[in-house]
C-alpha cells in the first residue's frame, strides 16, 4: 500500500526502480486509471504474455478496469494492404486529438511477430500521431492463432479504456477471419477501399461490405477524384442490394484523402451521427453485450475442443478413426459417436 | 438367413409381409443392392429416424453400404427460390436417364417438415421424372438442425449409390448455411441463377459464387435469351477475379431452359469435362477424402459442445457466468476459463 501512495510522484528514480521490479497489480491499476502510458503499456505487456503467472495478473487488472461507463467509441478499420490504412488512421487520429479525444490505436494482425514487424509497427506512417501526448499507439500482439490475437486485443481495449482513451481505432488486414474478429469487438466498422483494379469486387467476395457501417474509398485526390466518385455511387447502388442492418443504419459511402486530409471530419461527422442512432434506440449497449457473450462462448467452445485433442485417450484413439473414415470403412458420423463414447467413458 | 435368400422373389404377399415387420439389416442391405427402390425408402426412413434403434441400425446399414468404388458423381444444385430448381432437376434428369443413367434426387432444406411439405415436396414439377424408373426422389428429411439433416442427407447418398445410382442430385434452397453443408458433401457445385432483378448481385454477396463450379444461368428462353447472355459475360467477368481453384478448374458460366430444355446437353458434357479432369489429378479421390474427413471433425465438435451444454454441472455454473459478463463484471476469456475448471474438476 506504500507503494501505491506513491505512485503520483513521477520522478525518474522511482520509474526505474519500478522498471526493475514488476508492477505489482494494484499499481498497475492505479496507473492505468491515472493515464500513465508506461504502466498501460507495461499492463497490456502481460496480457500479452502466455505465461501462466502473466496471464493471472493480466486476468485480475482486465477486472479491475472493466467498467459500465459507455462513453468509449471502438471503431473497426479494415482495407487490403495498400490501400493507406496507416496514413488514414494518422489523419483521422489527429483530428480527433485536435477535437480533444485520446485516442488508442491497436491493431489485429495474427500474421505479425514482434521481430517480423507488425502493421502497426511501420511507425514512420504514423509520425505525427506517435508524438502526440493524447495517443497512444501499440502494434498488433504476435500470437499463435487469430483467437489469441483476438483476445488480447479485446482485453487491450478495456485497459486502453480505464487509462480515459475515448476512441479506440483497431486495424486489421484483411486476412483470413481477421476482420469477422475485429468486427465483433467495435461499435463501428469502417472498410476502406480503393478504385479501381478489381479491388471492389475483391472486397464484395469476402462479405466484409455486409459488415461495414461505412464504405470510405481512400486516395480521393487529384487525377483519382472522378473515379473515387464514381466508385462511391457504385458502392450505394450494391450496398442497397443488402438487407437494412438491425439497428435501421444505412451503410454510408464516403470519400476521403488522408493525404491532403480532405473528407476526414465528415467521416467523423458520420460516426457520430451513428453513435447517435444506437445510444437511442439502445442498439449501442445491446451490441457490447452480445459481443461480451459472443466472446464467452467463443472462448468456451474454442477451449473446450483444446482440452479434447490434447487429451491423450483422444489422441490415441482417433488415428485409427481417422485412417477408417479416410479409407472409408467407418461413417463419419459413426466414427465420431465413437470418439465421443470413448471420451465419455475415459476415467 | 432363410428370409435373405427368399427375398428376390417380389411376389406382393412376400413385400406386404416384410411391410408389416421391421426388415432386418441383412434384408435391407441385400434389397439396396439390388437396386430395391422400397427397400432403399425404408433404409432411408431408418437413417432419418430419430430413435435409438433405428440409428443403431441404420448405421450398420450404411456400414455394409460403404464402398470405394468412386465411379458415382454427387452433383449440388442450389439457387434462391424461383429460380427453378424442381423443373432444372427434372429436365436435367430425364436426360440423365435417357442416357441410360439412374439418377437420385436428394435434398437439403433445415426449414422444411414433412407436414409443410419440402421442395422435393411438390413432385408436380417433376412429373417425367417422378415416373421414371431409373430415378429415385426423395424429399428433404425433416431435422431441427442443418447439421442433423446434412448427416441424414449424406448417409442417403451412401444408400442410393450403394443401390446402383450413378448420378446423385442434391437440391438446397439458399437458406442460411445449407449450400455449404452441401458443397461439402457433393463432387461438382452448380448454382443456377436468373437474370436482372439484383440477383446476381445477392448470389455473390453470400459467398456461394465462390463455391460454384459452374454458374448456370436459367430460363434462357423467348424474350429473355439476350439478357441471359449478357449476365453470362458479366458472370464470365466476374469469376476471372477470384483466385483459381485448387483443382485447377476454371469456374463455367452456361444459359439453358429447363422448359424448353435447350442447353441441358451442354452443361452435362461441361460436368463429364471436370469429372475426366478431376479424376486424372486425383482431386477427385482426394475431395472425397477430405470431405469425409470434414464431416467426421465436424460431428465430433457439434457432439462435443452438445455433451457440454447438457452437463448437468455445466447448466448450473453457467447462468451466473453468462450473467457477470453481460453484466460486464468479468471479462468473457475468464469466465470461459472458470467453466472449463468447473468442468474439469466435475466428478
Amino acid at each position: 500500500m506504500a507503494v501505491k501512495k506513491n505512485i503520483g510522484s513521477n520522478s525518474i528514480s522511482k520509474i526505474q526502480s519500478q522498471r526493475k521490479r514488476q508492477p505489482s497489480v494494484d499499481e498497475l491499476v492505479t496507473g492505468i486509471h491515472k493515464g500513465d502510458q508506461s504502466l498501460l503499456a507495461r499492463a497490456i505487456t502481460l496480457v500479452e504474455s502466455t505465461q501462466e503467472a502473466h496471464q493471472q495478473k493480466a486476468y485480475e487488472i482486465v477486472e479491475k478496469c472493466l467498467s459500465n461507463a459507455h462513453d468509449t467509441l471502438r471503431i473497426g478499420i479494415t482495407g487490403v494492404p495498400g490501400v493507406g490504412k496507416s496514413t488514414f488512421i494518422e489523419s483521422f487520429g489527429k483530428m480527433l486529438t485536435r477535437l480533444g479525444k485520446k485516442v488508442a490505436v491497436l491493431a489485429v494482425d495474427p500474421s505479425s511477430t514482434i521481430s517480423k514487424g507488425s502493421i502497426l509497427g511501420d511507425k514512420t506512417r504514423m509520425q505525427e500521431l506517435v508524438k502526440d501526448p493524447k495517443a497512444f499507439i501499440r502494434p498488433s500482439p504476435s500470437g499463435d492463432s487469430l483467437g489469441g490475437v483476438a483476445r488480447k486485443t479485446r482485453e487491450s481495449i478495456i485497459l486502453c479504456e480505464a487509462a480515459g482513451y475515448d476512441i479506440i481505432l483497431v486495424e486489421t488486414v484483411g486476412v483470413g477471419q481477421s476482420e469477422t474478429a475485429v468486427h465483433s469487438m467495435v461499435d463501428f466498422f469502417l472498410l476502406l477501399k480503393l478504385t479501381g483494379a478489381g479491388d471492389e469486387l475483391q472486397g464484395i467476395k469476402r462479405g466484409i461490405v455486409e459488415m461495414a457501417d461505412a464504405i470510405v474509398i481512400n486516395k480521393a485526390e487529384g487525377n483519382n477524384i472522378k473515379r473515387a466518385q464514381r466508385a462511391k455511387s457504385d458502392f450505394e447502388r450494391a450496398l442497397h442490394l443488402y438487407p437494412p442492418k438491425e439497428n435501421n443504419w444505412t451503410p454510408k459511402v464516403l470519400t476521403c484523402s488522408s493525404i491532403e486530409r480532405t473528407g476526414i471530419a465528415e467521416i467523423w461527422e458520420m460516426i457520430g451521427e451513428y453513435h447517435i442512432l444506437n445510444k437511442k434506440n439502445g442498439f449501442f449497449i445491446r451490441h457490447r453485450k452480445d459481443q461480451n457473450k459472443f466472446w464467452f462462448y467463443q472462448t468456451v467452445e474454442s477451449l473446450l475442443k483444446q482440452q479434447f485433442y490434447q487429451d491423450a485417450t483422444i489422441k490415441e484413439a482417433i488415428t485409427p478413426l481417422v485412417q477408417s473414415v479416410e479409407k472409408n470403412t467407418i461413417s463419419p458420423f459413426r466414427a465420431a459417436e465413437k470418439l465421443l463414447q470413448v471420451y465419455r467413458k475415459r476415467s
